[in-house]
């Protein structure tokens, strides 16, 4: 059977604490990043004579780059965000081949690229520069393994701290890297 | 009457000539520019048993920051693109003031921003620095104009040059005031 629900706090809890900390960042003139809009496409669109044009046919499109990106003390950011429920590694097919290669192309213009990655079970959130996530993702089509493990994300990552208010105060990651 | 019809292509020009713009930038790695995704308030998703989630119900918000961002030579870039019929000014009703509250904070932050402003019926575009169009909205709440002489914009932005690949060459103009 088909079902048709309604949409909307489907309790992303990273999500939702990025889009918290950026606020927090954009309120105190710390930063400005955003998460982009998830890209839909549009088909039918009604126009009803007194009220807002509602769209009545539309489906979600595949994201082509990351779900974050702005302007932090005069550098571009630019990062993707995800977290799992698995207790021992990070599987790879969490991200998409396109990403990777907006995520190069970022890196390669001089934009600061790296994914956040959540550990849900520890209630652990990691930093992972771009060039650090690279080789793990090439080397799956090198007959390497298809996760990176936990303890390599502990190792090469960066713990990214938890504040009442920057709740994924990743600036603080980097100001220590980059600054 | 209401009216349902099909969305899609309607003639948004400058619109179009930016992506084509954008794309080639990326295509040549001369710099990652995007336009943002509209954002969307979806309400109601409809889960056919074997096809693709069908929005069925969704809204168009107002956009609160810029169309288009991303990286060139190190530098973030934000942008907003408007194009006018008007022959002799430029309205500033075509912008948002939250809009205007993102670019100054981009503008503060060390990002390169700006507007380019299409006059279609002279075929003529500007790329118009942000910091040379603040005093211009700000002064509209102060008794100032409510738009932009044709002739200021000539003096005080840059035409951008046409060609054939990069339609609106605007990484022109910040090769030439920043670089
Ligand atoms: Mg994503
Ligand atoms: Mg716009």
């Amino acid at each position: 059977a088909n079902r048709s629900q309604a949409f909307g706090n489907r309790g992303m809890t990273l999500e939702a604490d990025i889009n918290a900390t950026n606020t927090y960042y954009r309120d105190i003139n710390k930063a400005n990043i955003h998460k982009k809009p998830t890209p839909v496409q549009v088909v039918n669109v009604h126009y009803p004579r007194r009220s807002a044009a509602v769209i009545t046919e539309g489906y979600f499109k595949q994201p082509s780059t990351t779900d974050y990106n702005g302007v932090y003390r005069g550098r571009h950011i630019d990062f993707e965000a995800k977290e799992t429920k698995n207790k021992t590694r990070f599987p790879l097919a969490n991200i998409h081949g396109h990403q990777i290669e907006h995520m190069k192309s970022i890196t390669k213009h001089g934009g600061i690229c790296f994914l956040i990655i959540r550990f849900s079970v520890y209630k652990e959130t990691y930093y992972i520069p771009a060039e650090t996530f690279f080789p793990f993702w090439d080397e799956q089509f090198n007959n390497g393994k298809k996760s990176i493990p936990y303890e390599t994300i502990r190792c090469k990552g960066y713990r990214i701290p938890f504040h009442y208010q920057a709740r994924v105060d990743f600036l603080a990651i980097i100001d220590q890297l980059y600054f």
